[in-house]
């Protein structure tokens, strides 16, 4: 096997972005010995903390040390600083860019600018931030197709439970025409807890104490994270073209106490149910909605933060797969296979 | 994107067989376009049904038409008649080889020396057959990289839905260190009825008569089905080296009614649960027997035929995958996904 070193540029270094780092550190030798795959991480820019880029790669552990230390990369000693985000995708000698910048659903930038700029390079660009996706997937597949360079977000929807590559690589060809899950952590956990006899708005709060719900809640118990979800699966997986706000979207906020329990009595769980579907004249139908499930179907029995999506195909009936939505290694991780499979892509012989 | 045509060789006609073909002929339009994959079947040779060889490619449509009416291949109209399978493998013009002759758990052969065959000639080839997998899959995997080309088998434990291919591509890189599950369908839909009141002897009386079962159920209920699909799973997701009877093995014959319906009562569910785990020494464990599983668990749930893994990771904890463990259109499928991953690997520039 010919080994070739990837050179990965990280766009933001937070959470996801140390995540991935301390997994790719903790994983070189593996990595190298089961997939054949190495790495130099040869720039990081960063907002907040700074950037520093060496074209013969950084000392991981020295970086993540420091900027555990200090809060910014600045300090590290050696190599070239103060390149913006776009000189360090259009400058570095990477070939992949690893974007996990801040999210913005409303415009997609600045993250939507950074992948643009790797495509135009002719640089991967693997991210986990749902607002290019969201906004402008099809435009940016486009884009990267005439370019010959993969473009990857896995991370986008369940995190490090595959997603997007368990539909479009495991069950390519299976006939994928509905999409139907549970993809927001916050609001399921919300609902599992409500089944313990918590009111609503008791139970928020414990998901704000826990971390799994932002002070300002509302993109959660809205549904509109779960709506930017379906969204990507509906127009990558079954070819769909939907504006983020496009689809009807209903949050959890209107349910009761008396209404968890009405419907355990009946043999039914709300859940709150993102699906899309695939209709035979060639439109897709999403949306966004609490979904009484009976008790006897998978998606009844995910509690807690936990996710799942049912594929449903014509060759293999219903899949379903369910795992952890959110978290800063399952999130690093994300990224790590995106990377991987442009590995296992682009040195095939 | 240059599109390569990839030309087939079926070395069996059964059910599988016949299902892949039916899939191929259905799909033939959507898999160019949304895939890039053109194909030609130029050869089927079948011990039972005949053979027939044109390097131009077959008519498919027509020979399923003839198979359906004559029950033999050797009345479709042109072509090579007469070939044995290892002259089909080796003498045509075939890229790619589908195995998908009988399976005999014994000797593995004749579907050995057919894999062994079509790697020895550089030609790819993707099985559904357990038989070689369960005994040889890592010698055969050394010859196949030794010759540069792929041997596939993702049908070979879940049929269809995702299982091999979702740990070793879309779960590369996690950290898998365990592996349980439910991965045969008889067992599961025997215990799913005995919950509903019948005898063990009626449950299996009844899944003989819905086809769940074969007239000698020993396979299914002594638990070596099962425990073929561990080893492969062991060997090739855990980097093992089991012999497919190496681990202790316990099948459902001796859970009764009782056993059932206290479990039930102090929440759990009797499951033939098959697992294997990764020692922290590089050693594997595996192993087949009945568990009381909670009713919490995503494993408690998967009721009647259908199947389903978990796999613990270090770095997503635990991913669970939920689908059908057999049938013709599942299995059929199984066949086309690997043959579309060799051609996403062969194909991109």
């Amino acid at each position: 096997m010919i080994i070739m070193v990837t050179r990965i540029a990280l766009i933001g270094f937070g959470v996801v972005g140390q995540g991935f780092t301390k997994i790719l550190l903790e994983q070189k030798e593996s990595l190298k010995t089961q997939h054949g795959f190495e790495y130099e991480v040869v720039a990081i820019s960063d907002t907040m903390k700074g950037s520093v880029y060496d074209e013969n790669g950084l000392d991981l552990n020295k970086l993540l040390e420091i900027v555990e230390e200090t809060g910014e990369i600045n300090s590290y000693p050696g190599g070239i600083k103060g390149w913006d985000s776009l000189k360090t995708i259009n400058e570095t000698n990477s070939d992949l860019i690893v974007e996990v910048a801040w999210t913005d659903l409303t415009t997609g930038e600045p993250a939507i600018s950074h992948v643009k700029a790797a495509i135009n390079c002719n640089k991967h660009c693997v991210m986990t931030n749902k607002g290019p996706i969201a906004l402008a997937v099809n435009e940016l597949e486009a884009l990267a197709k005439d370019k010959g360079v993969q473009i990857r977000y896995e991370g986008t929807v369940m995190s490090g439970t595959p997603a997007l590559n368990l539909a479009m690589l495991t069950l390519a060809g299976s006939g994928i025409y509905k999409i139907q899950g549970i993809i927001n952590g916050t609001t399921n956990y919300i609902l599992s807890e409500m089944e313990k006899g918590l009111g609503y708005d008791e139970a928020l709060k414990q998901a704000q104490d826990l971390g799994y719900a932002e002070a300002d809640p509302t993109a959660d118990v809205g549904g509109y994270d779960a709506l930017g979800k379906i969204v990507i699966l509906a127009n990558v997986v079954l070819g769909a073209n939907l504006k983020k706000d496009d689809p009807p979207c209903e949050g959890i906020t209107k349910i009761t106490l008396d209404d968890v329990n009405s419907a355990l009595e009946e043999g039914f769980r709300w859940k709150l149910i993102a699906s899309a579907e695939l209709h035979d004249d060639g439109s897709v139908e999403a949306s966004v909605a609490p979904k009484k499930v009976p008790l006897s179907h998978p998606l009844a029995n995910v509690m807690g933060p936990t996710n799942s999506l049912t594929f449903s195909t014509k060759y293999v009936d219903d899949v379903t797969i369910i795992g952890p939505g959110a978290g800063k290694e399952a999130t690093g991780f994300s990224v790590l296979i995106d990377v991987l499979d442009i590995h296992r892509l682009t040195s095939y012989k």
